[in-house]
């Protein structure tokens, strides 16, 4: 994978001087593009290793050999999107900093064509995705806790706040709102959602003995 | 599968005096125990409507007639599911109704074999299934409003609490960590999630202007 292109779904240009591993990268990042794409249009009722060759371009002996098949395929889409320098929100406030992390959430959920959705539903079906998605989901609230350790250390949050907890029940319902009730109608649901959490943190529901701190 | 197996799906003994329509809801119950007993078995990948016909001893005619498909019979299972007259906990208050209600939201999602997360990622993939879904979960929220009103009616919470996105915030976390995430190892999840929802509440974070109510 090459540096240059502007969106992150684009196919790169050939790079005029290949070097080690550049072809591999390059044919990786072609065959997870026709994966996302794929998924976009057809979903993971239509998504095939034949599908997702033809469209990358490249040979399907190639990705079977190197991704084995459709749960690989997925497995690898969710392992590239976690390999990057995504950090969350330092606003200075943790309500404003969970309001930017269900922003986020709420556009990758509602954005067309459903690819997060799919990624998701896939994971349902395919152990190997599911393992991947979770991967995923642990490293995104891993970078996340930082947003609650600010949040004590300015006297917002009591000590002892446990973040993981705070994070899910923040997050959680867009998820559950969007994803499962089907329902995007809401248009403060992400501001809601984390003033909701941040509250009860502040009012010590995370932390271990559940006791109020300044609340 | 025979009618003399113990457990919540066993099909009804013959009725020695029969009713109008008794037959007809007879049949029905038997093919929708034979639609949970095939999810739990074979997940939604294997269930078909013979393999339903074969277990509910129902000639598949029959059931392609009634229910057309998987997602018609997925749909009636879930409609028949909310055909019933449950009723939220009430114990006097907030924390503890919130508590029960997930109590039994985790034993749903963790209960083997694995029917509901079976149920729900159905949905996923038959719009038949994710609608009813969607109906049930409707019914099951509005039945439960009961709980944030008497809430509001005590003084636990400040006048105007939107009761559906409060139930939202409390019942979210068990779907996110359980179903999602796939992480049952918290033993507090679930009282946990319905102290911070009726602690957010109570400040205020469920009021349309969102200000604190007592806290």
């Amino acid at each position: 994978m090459t540096s240059e292109t502007p969106g992150p779904k684009t196919a790169r240009p050939p790079d005029p001087r290949p070097r080690p591993g550049g072809r591999t990268a390059r044919t990786r990042r072609q065959v997870l593009d026709a994966v996302l794409a794929e998924l976009g249009d057809h979903g993971y009722d239509g998504l095939t290793v034949e599908a997702v060759a033809g469209r990358a371009g490249v040979h399907r002996t190639t990705v079977y050999r190197r991704w084995r098949d459709v749960g690989g395929l997925l497995a690898d889409v969710l392992d590239a999107a976690g390999a990057d320098d995504w950090a969350a929100p330092d606003t200075g406030s943790l309500e404003e900093d969970l309001t930017g992390l269900n922003d986020e959430i709420h556009d990758a959920l509602t954005a067309r064509p459903p690819v997060v959705p799919a990624l998701i539903a896939a994971s349902f079906r395919s152990p190997q995705a599911a393992e991947a998605q979770r991967r995923l989901w642990d490293d995104r609230y891993a970078r996340c806790e930082v947003v609650v350790e600010r949040a004590v250390g300015r006297g917002e949050l009591p000590p002892g706040t446990a973040a993981r907890p705070l994070l899910v029940a923040a997050t959680a319902p867009l998820y559950h709102q969007l994803l499962l009730l089907g329902d995007a109608s809401d248009p403060h649901l992400a501001r809601r959602s984390a003033r909701a959490a941040a509250r009860a943190a502040a009012a010590g529901a995370f932390t271990a003995d559940g006791t109020p701190g300044d609340g």
